[in-house]
């Protein structure tokens, strides 16, 4: 018989998805161009040349079985020494080849990372708002996902809540900054206040409480934001790493986890990863785009786009009235809706050919999300529907 | 904590891994080309030039967004499609797009489609000698992997046992043709008894019983064996494929799962391994990969090679006494070891730099494999050294 606990999710539908299916479908009605779709966080900047050229010499160059080979199960140990020198070239650390474990992207290293450092029962504690895939990668591992409510003033935490639901249950901390969907940066103080409550509790329960940091949006950092490395602060971090939005090739499915070498037994979680890949039918990354990614490891490709759209549309949803945290990267924002049925304020700018995607998707109601990876043109073009949209029905 | 099922399986290393890692040290000393290195199933041929050539004009000649982005979370449509297309034409069925799920090779294959149809507890009935790594595969789903005993005549099935081990918790059977490592391919007869038992039992038991077929070297066939399609034969089979052995390209980690039309809510088992895929990272598998893949369907690498040193292997180790089931496919031969003790016997082969991997490895002991995916003219120079290695041991 078929497996009820699969066949019953197919029922719940993605809002996000919907949204995006709903923009494709009035697309194909009044031109995909005049639709304002600001549904998706899917990367609008081609990839590096550097990495295309990477891989049309590995095609033209190598040897077809070195470079199309079974990758060891941790990943080729020439690229993850390449990643860590990276990493400690740009951020102090001191990680070997060792602490890298190579995944299909960040989904990929959280799968690995959760059932790295919680068993069934155990708590995963994140903060809202989050991504929603948040749930089925914890929730199908069997450890069970609590959300400390946001701190709406400034998207950075809600410490009294946090405290609150930290108890001995809890053996992971979930945290993404910069933020899908707020576009906030946490601070130096907000990470340093993060990591002594969860040392003083670890302690005091007695057992480690790993800090588990998704950091797909670590390389889109705008202007007088500081760039802080979340594992510098607290050494039980795995930082799960995704290249998609850097290199902008989310469907090559490449990333990593790297563990803090001053966790305790850090190799050994490095290895265990490679035992619950043989579970989960991972089997490593892609060779071709692991040995490509990893020679062009210190680069981008163009992001700038994404804090001209996010200057922009800060400036214009400001001067309309709206209630915004201004993005300190990513290519999210995440202003406060006009009434507060986020939802039904969503549904009512779709009018307007405008695709929001309500708050309510991120455990944050009230509040509305805008993926602006989309040309600049189309940004400035939505303006006028923006405000057509606000004057007329607020 | 750390969780201790993945830490205790860290102890156990695989017998495989470590003659391989000897050869390499042993190489070291002496000469790898001097090593008869018969451990690994490595493929030895390089991709097909085709594929090379679809690689680089998909990244030459096509839009970096649509060559790198996100993949559809069961795979890219149209290379479902292909597929379903060339399964069709090759083999007679009726798939279209919507009955493949693309996955990351076999092992990702494997991984979706025993959570699909079973639950944990529920029994999986595979046949020895088999693949180690279903062990894991399987046990970390939740079910329990059951060994049927080998057939040892013709490594065919062992009906009578598997008749008796057929019982009501029995929710899918994993059946491996051409097999590793016996080489071997399931006749005609056997697929049709295979699937008139299961259909009188799924009947008796009035639950189904899928047929997980893992198929990774199903174009490795020798001449005068007979192709069947595993899936014709049974209406409730999911066909496990990777393409890591007809092209080449196993670092890669390209695959799918073709469920068969005519099975009960087909669609739906594929839109389920969407949902599985949520909780285990897999995300699909890389896109540009995906692409290419589907453009060279219908080819493969050159494997001659395969059926050249089976040939050699076959003739030299019948000449020298060995019992032997004459491979119809694959890149292994299975015989039977002169002494009871096979891992014994593979010690001693050591000392004439036989590397062989005792059958005990794949739950049949008193047998060996030789993976012969090597250079020929390195096959050719082995044979003085298993002739010695006979002469003076036996």
């Amino acid at each position: 018989m078929i497996a009820a606990k699969y066949k019953e999710m197919l029922g719940a539908k993605s809002v996000i998805r919907e949204l995006s299916e709903y923009a494709t479908a009035r697309g194909k009605e009044i031109g995909y161009e005049n639709v304002f779709d600001y549904s998706l966080g899917n990367p609008s900047v081609p990839a590096p040349e550097s990495f295309k050229r990477e891989m049309i010499r590995l095609l033209t160059e190598c040897d077809s079985m070195a470079v199309h080979g079974y990758s060891p199960s941790l990943g080729i140990p020439s690229v993850k020494e390449k990643i860590a020198e990276s990493l400690n070239k740009r951020f102090g650390m001191n990680y070997t080849g060792n602490h890298i474990f190579m995944t299909s992207g960040a989904a990929g290293a959280i799968a690995h990372a959760v059932r790295c450092v919680t068993v069934p029962g155990d708590e995963v504690l994140t903060f809202a708002p989050f991504f929603p895939e948040y749930h089925p990668y914890i929730d199908l591992t069997g450890a069970r996902l609590k959300v400390v409510p946001a701190d709406t003033g400034s998207f950075q935490i809600n410490f009294e809540c946090f405290e609150e639901m930290l108890t001995e249950k809890v053996m992971a901390v979930l945290i993404n900054t910069p933020n899908n969907p707020s576009g906030v940066v946490y601070t130096k103080e907000t990470l340093e206040k993060l990591a002594e409550i969860m040392t003083e509790k670890a302690e005091k329960y007695g057992h480690e409480i790993y800090l588990i940091s998704d950091e797909p949006y670590r390389e889109i950092l705008f202007a007088g934001v500081e760039e802080v490395y979340v594992s510098k602060f607290y050494d039980h971090t795995l930082s799960c790493y995704s290249y998609s939005k850097s290199l902008s090739i989310p469907g090559e499915r490449i990333g990593y986890i790297a563990v803090n070498p001053a966790c305790k037994e850090a190799e050994t979680i490095v290895n265990m990863c490679g035992q619950i890949s043989r579970g989960i039918g991972h089997n490593c990354p892609t060779s071709i785009i692991q040995l490509a990614a990893a020679e062009v490891a210190y680069e981008t490709s163009d992001l700038s786009v994404y804090e001209t759209n996010m200057n922009i549309l800060y400036k214009e949803l400001t001067n309309l009235g709206f209630t915004c945290v201004k993005p300190g990267g990513t290519f999210y924002i995440f202003p406060k809706a006009l009434e507060e049925d986020a939802k039904a304020f969503c549904q009512k700018a779709k009018k307007y050919d405008l695709i929001l995607v309500p708050g309510d998707s991120f455990e944050c109601p009230g509040y509305f999300r805008m993926a602006y990876c989309i040309d600049t043109e189309k940004v400035e073009r939505s303006l006028p529907a923006l405000r057509k949209f606000v004057e007329t029905e607020y």
